[in-house]
């Protein structure tokens, strides 16, 4: 990673036209993206499956087809994955992305389909409600977006996937399918198993506990009210991190409560500042990035500009 | 319980005068507890160590004294409990309540101090914010309120506290100590304990992780943000359910994924109705309200009224 610099006295150097992009799934996340981008001044092409989901897509801009090229984003929930391209055209030299929450095993299945014209991605954001009537185009705005560099990622693909979730608002974060994986298993597939014990253990403890149930059992149950079907695809998907990042919140739980309350109160009331950085265009670079804790802000000509935290994250002790 | 009806036919009757309420501490829970009950017409005296929340309570309509009559409401953290009372006066018949959120340790300290003149409280809101600057008049509105029917409760002094907390707003949740402790430790407590181990557990897995963190992980830790010498003084004040609770979601956390995911969501998105019911003045007819997941919405002459959920709370399988 290169030194970095508060004051930028860098400037953006013209690069390639930004390229079409094409979204498959136009439900929250899709519906989302392609509305974010429409905004944003770039061509969207859109499908779904379903006709009410591409009408309004098409009220908000979207062109609606079924010949993708350019940037091509597989926003449809992991099961969907598969057959998500069944009856559409892709062309020859498209970059193909995806939205799902699990990282290896779709690299797996696309990178068999698209080699290193695959992307793998996940924005760090959505909510417990879903499809087409969940379509918020602010929805990317500030959110991290996991970005996959992997061994024989062609890093001009990785840019150009970058670069449309700069243009939804998002700050990119570049990982390796398996970091984010064990990433997401610790900050969002163990809380949702959290979630779901917590709120089932509630129910064994009768109506009375249901009853006085108030904003902390809210705030601590209310991920597991969305579609348990993406939940237990997300889970199921990502299973020996999750079991790995399940294990090390119970190795916390049988700590003494005094320590584990105050170090819990620690992490999330934390005040970090950030500090500016330039980084090459270069795999390893992106990513000791990523694992600082930092994200990609801007794209320039040949290196991108982010941020990253002023200081190391503390350990739990 | 007597069998209910939705069409009420009873009108209300006289009672007593409502008796001046006096609240000792002005914080979030208590200024806005002092707050709601001006606002309802209430006569309302409070007491504050901080001259800050004094003013600020003064400015809302309440007299400062230190002379504490009529319902007098403990409104002091639980380690601030015992000395709340330090150079005031409470009159000789006064019915002396509280706020915290355990209640069997409470029980043993004021029972001792004021017998059967004690009726031990814990209204279920608040938010992670403390201090008279979070003081909001609507906090109780619709909240639950837990309130002690113990063996030796005298009802008339239980009904005057519970006029007070529906006047503020709030509906009536009849319980033990004992059956309180063991519903927060499941819904509370246990949910605390939880979000410090996910935050800690998080920092432990990297600052990756916490750069990728979003909704689920927000939800799932906010109520750790809450002061620590609070949360610890509320679990280590109730650590024996605590523990019992937690046990329960432990074992929640041993099943299969697919039915701890169906089961969780079944819970957090369950519509239950309601059913209106009239309750004799009675403390087996008031507990089985509370154990039924009912609570107290109205006092009338000879009895109450107010609702249990039209089907029982399901079994986590």
């Amino acid at each position: 990673m290169t030194t970095g610099s508060r004051k930028v006295t860098g400037f953006p150097v013209p690069t390639l036209p930004a390229p079409p992009v094409a979204v498959v799934g136009l439900g929250q996340l899709g519906g989302s993206l392609a509305a974010a981008l429409v905004a944003a001044g770039r061509e969207v092409t859109g499908w779904d499956v379903d006709p009410a989901a591409r009408a309004a897509a098409e009220a908000r801009g979207v062109r609606i087809g079924r010949e993708l090229a350019g940037v091509v984003v597989l926003a449809v929930p992991l099961p969907a994955m598969s057959a998500a391209l069944d009856g559409l055209t892709v062309a020859p030299d498209a970059t193909v992305t995806d939205l799902g929450s699990v990282k290896a095993p779709v690299l797996a299945e696309l990178g068999a389909a698209f080699g290193t014209r695959y992307v793998g991605g996940h924005p760090m954001c959505g909510t417990e409600r879903s499809g087409h009537a969940a379509t918020d185009p602010a929805l990317f705005s500030g959110a991290r977006w996991a970005l996959c560099v992997e061994d024989g990622t062609e890093l001009p693909r990785w840019l150009r996937v970058a670069e449309m979730a700069l243009d939804a608002g998002a700050e990119v974060v570049p990982v390796t399918a398996a970091e984010h994986d064990s990433a997401v298993a610790a900050i969002s597939h163990v809380p949702h198993l959290l979630a779901a014990a917590l709120a089932a253990a509630a129910a064994e403890a009768g109506p009375l506990a249901l009853a006085l149930a108030a904003g902390s059992f809210r705030d601590g149950t209310r991920v597991i009210g969305s579609d348990p079907g993406f939940v237990r695809a997300m889970v199921d998907g990502n299973a020996a991190p999750t079991t790995a990042a399940l294990a090390r919140v119970q190795e916390q739980l049988a700590r003494p409560w005094a320590d584990l309350v105050a170090d819990g109160h620690a992490v999330v009331t934390r005040q970090q500042g950030r500090r500016t950085v330039r980084v090459p265009l270069d795999r390893a670079a992106l990513l000791a990035l990523g694992r600082a804790g930092g994200a990609v802000t801007r794209r320039l000509a040949a290196f991108v500009e982010g941020w990253i935290p002023e200081t190391p994250a503390p350990e739990a002790a």
